[in-house]
């Protein structure tokens, strides 16, 4: 049986390994901002979810859309967009031997890139606060797909 | 040439790969419910899709919203922000040498609880059941992302 | 240290690596084309986005749907939702010591009616060849978990 520590005792491998989980669970803490502001602003999407607060006509009230709401739900969609691409794409990068320290500039950067990034969604930061954190973001993931097709196309 | 049956010979491995292909497949089927929704109750997105019923003005009645078919989407774009986590951070996990009882825990649980919500969504139960279903995925992953950022963290 | 080389140097490793960092990178084109329509139409979803324009009253005319942007975004998270499955599916398949020239039919087949979905969605060509490109990726990945969960089932 091949032992699997030997992947994870790559550092690269390991690095991806790191960056991406905390980049994934940055991204699920959306969902608890989206419970956060339909609780406490009283906005729900199923009007199961508002059913102790009344019944009938009363419930139609609490289905609305929010602004704030609405708001952390783009963010939430934006990440889901750009993190697929670099989950992806980096793990298959990751495996294609890269430099360590290529590969660290290029997790790095895509992390923070996409923390600011949903800072600048959320506070609201006038642009081009967010859009820096976008490109920042999309250019890291297409660096790491250009070495990939460079080094590994087979098609 | 690295033997790649090695690493389908790791039981977590395996095991990790069949929940992940059970609960992708789940998560494609939401697809053909938006679409047999769409279809039963005349439902469109895109003029190009009820081209056959009518022209002009006619088509109009048809490019509406539904309540059956967002909820089925709402549903679909949860198991979206959940999966996508659950299939980087469990992908990392099962590589990182667990357990293979707890790792079968995990995997068990996450796909019971999303096809719980999934039930819960559509049907739909009361609350709180749907959340009882998110919440137990989405501790789960986090328990993944914790004892791999653990054992393995490389910044 | 397991030498990772190796992984990539499976010919059907590398070709599911190709093929996925190509659909990936469409797939994010698809932000590109968002924000092209958002510019060249002015129709934004956040007040920051066209803060340059105006001020108060006169920002709101620039915060509305329009529908090719609202087409774009519907093909983009149908993306989304179909590719995210194949990248786990496939990625499993492939570790999974499939034949080479059925593995390489499997991607070609859903790059290419992906591609031809997205064409398609855009363009819009008339039903059903929208249709046609989403049930042939469809198939496609199942016809990858069929073949995983046939050989490799693990509960």
């Amino acid at each position: 049986m091949v032992d699997l520590t030997h992947l994870m005792e790559n550092e690269v491998f390991m690095a991806f390994a790191s960056y991406t989980t905390i980049i994934l669970s940055k991204m699920m803490l959306m969902s608890t901002v989206t419970a956060f502001y339909r609780m406490t602003r009283k906005v729900f999407a199923n009007p199961e979810d508002c059913a102790s607060f009344g019944k009938g006509e009363s419930l139609k009230q609490y289905l609305r859309t929010d602004d704030r709401v609405e708001r952390v739900r783009r963010a939430h969609l934006n990440d889901l967009e750009n993190i697929v691409p670099f989950l992806g794409i980096g793990l298959l990068y990751s495996l294609s031997e890269p430099d360590l320290s290529t590969a660290l500039l290029h997790f790095r950067l895509f992390v923070g890139a996409r923390i600011y990034h949903t800072i600048a969604y959320l506070t609201p930061l006038p642009q081009p606060n967010r859009a820096l954190g976008f490109f920042v973001g999309y250019g890291v993931t297409f660096s790491m797909a250009y070495s990939l097709l460079k080094n590994k196309l087979y098609l």
